[in-house]
């Protein structure tokens, strides 16, 4: 099915605690592995929290990069959203993981904004197979997967 | 299983296109939405696309809000990253599925950063435990769910 964007989210754990409090290495690395795999740089946000952690986002052409540490845990949440076929998000994700350091990796991925046949049996059968595929659902029964307005 | 981080992914679909491609009031939505949800707002950035489309975050004290839209297709995607349990995640959706007009969404949650046992065996099974409640993981093959460097 086709999708308009591609959703990968890294788990970093057991990091280089330093490097994950460390607001401008982060944007760098951050930045560097926005280059890296192809995409265009519009826009930055880094921000240090006191007393520790980072969280920062990169704008692109191809959508954003995310990221925040809890250095206290040696760990980072990344998102490398894309769309298109022009960004490498796995070269991105092996030099994010060789600059921090990360000893473990989870890694999840999502279709973003998959296209539906015009009419709602359509709809409902691609739904469904959606559901099949990714388990996981919102736990609050008040966020429905799917919902008519 | 203690986590440090919750996300939520919403899918709108059958938008409101004119309004998906009005930067501006995006931007106003989606810092109203991390206002109703009790977030701290730290920076934005946000960028209209030519010949159409709007990418925008909202980096907030508990994570990040983010939007990409595609204008065209009446679909927009919303991340919801948040940390504590301040945070009212599901007023920021209600609020953007009503300014967006979206007739259809999807939600996804993950957890992010659960936080392991101190030795191997236990995080070994932790991840197993995690991959049976998230089927969907990484297609590509080069990227692993999980890893030892």
């Amino acid at each position: 099915m086709e999708a308009l964007g591609y959703h990968v989210m890294l788990e970093l754990y057991d990091c280089d605690r330093e490097i994950l409090n460390d607001r401008h290495k982060i944007e760098e690395y951050m930045l560097m592995a926005a280059k890296k795999a192809g995409a265009t740089i519009i826009e930055t946000a880094f921000h240090h929290f006191n007393p520790q952690g980072v969280s920062g986002v990169v704008v692109i052409a191809e959508s954003h990069l995310a990221i925040h540490t809890w250095p206290e845990f040696g760990y980072a949440a990344v998102d490398v959203f894309t769309c298109g076929h022009t960004v490498d998000t796995f070269t991105a994700y092996r030099y994010l993981k060789e600059k921090f350091g990360a000893q473990i990796v989870k890694t999840y991925e999502l279709k973003r904004g998959e296209l539906f046949k015009p009419n709602m049996i359509a709809r409902e059968h691609e739904l469904k197979v959606e559901k099949l595929d990714f388990e996981k659902q919102v736990e609050d029964k008040s966020l429905g997967v799917m919902e008519n307005a």
